[in-house]
């Protein structure tokens, strides 16, 4: 009863930050938080996942990393879960305590700077694009939606789980930034095109930051940025997709 | 009560294509239909419209086109709409009949195949993106979500009613391809990379064939692709999410 209402406890942002810790819903999010090297607090588990092909796989991981797991009725269940088929299991996760200062930056670095993306739809899209394209870290600035929210960790899982996106302040992101000589470039479509920008122009340590469409760069963004980049783009379309202009330009500026 | 019956009706892709019709849900798309040249054939209103902001703006306009619009209950309303917060209206639109024999080629062209491709939320992001690039068109192949669903509408409303997507069997496209003599290229993993191709590779008529990422080409596809073409990418990453994949090509390869 006690990891069930934490459970529900943890759908609202705030318990989170306050307990530091996150729900993981479903057969494949669980198996790859107890593949992860993040600590699992415990589990729910309802009858449904006995009928789930994986279900009686999933139990025996759980024993085997010795993570205590509660039995609940469907109903109850249901009401700690966020996302529409949980498939009868859920695992509480410890969030991980990572921070800018425990970041060491190799000679030539990609950063992916989050300046107010709302969109949890696209997080997780975009956390496995700088992924693949071998970016250093990804630092979520104030605005940003939660990572570990029950649909961003569904949908990321096994990238949030690998490589978990830094939360951090602007004047953290400004110490840093200094110690590392590393520059500010913003995605924005008024900017240079990104077409005409050699890789001989790039600063070896480069930090892009990437801001919601309607929005666009923050006030806070705007006036630590060392140059803008843009996409050229037909004027019948008001902008791209955060996640697909990021994609563009994470897959040019990439080291 | 017909045009109620009918749009409940339209929630399935069979009534869709039988009837040649689709549903518009909410005060954007229906806008975005009635500033369309697509056909209106009616409306459903539920007294919860007059709440929205622009709910009196929607009912002019749809007066001003001449289009019929039933007033009903906020129950039967909602039992014909299929997105969750539908503002209370609704309009249905004529699916306009456009084939591969309607388009004109210039001499250099570019199409963007959808090689059955299955998440709708992908749909509306990729066909955005190929209009931003200036494709000719969008070739809807079997296996592809039905671009007339009430989420893709809904949320690719503008690019869909200007730019609507052609749907096509493989068998139409051969022609087509050989009419205009326009080669496809297609998006796999194990192709060449897309960074070693020089703008002066491309052919002048290029089609770019993508597909979904768990099932890859389409025998259809492999046995007509001139060229495939990959994204160099970091091990620790199954594949890109194809909408990513597909931007990052359309904006190398656009003409």
């Amino acid at each position: 009863v006690k990891l069930l209402s934490l459970a529900r406890d943890l759908q609202r942002r705030k318990a989170r930050e306050r307990h530091g810790l996150f729900v993981a819903e479903g057969v494949r999010a669980v198996e790859e938080l107890l593949r992860s090297p993040l600590s699992v607090r415990g589990a729910l588990a309802a009858p449904s996942l006995a009928s789930h092909a994986r279900g009686a796989g999933v139990r025996e991981a759980l024993a085997a990393r010795g993570v205590p797991v509660t039995d609940v009725e469907e109903r109850e269940f249901d009401s700690a879960a966020d996302t529409e088929s949980p498939q009868g299991v859920l695992a509480i996760g410890v969030v991980p305590a990572r921070t800018l200062a425990d970041l060491t930056l190799p000679a030539t670095a990609r950063l992916l700077l989050l300046d107010g993306i709302q969109d949890p739809g696209n997080l997780g899209t975009i956390l496995r694009t700088a992924i693949a394209f071998d970016f250093d870290a990804v630092v979520a600035l104030p605005g940003t939606v939660d990572f570990w929210n029950a649909k961003v960790v569904r949908s990321a899982a096994g990238a949030l789980f690998h490589h978990p996106p830094v939360p951090a302040s602007w004047e953290e992101l400004d110490e840093m930034l200094e110690a590392t000589h590393t520059v500010i470039w913003a995605a924005d479509a008024g900017g240079d095109s990104i077409d005409t920008i050699s890789h001989g122009d790039l600063p070896p340590r480069l930090a892009l930051a990437v801001s919601n469409e309607g929005a666009g760069l923050s006030a806070e963004a705007r006036h630590r940025v060392a140059r803008a980049v843009g996409i050229p783009i037909s004027p019948e379309i008001d902008s791209l997709n955060v996640a697909i202009a990021a994609g563009i330009l994470m897959h040019r500026l990439r080291s």
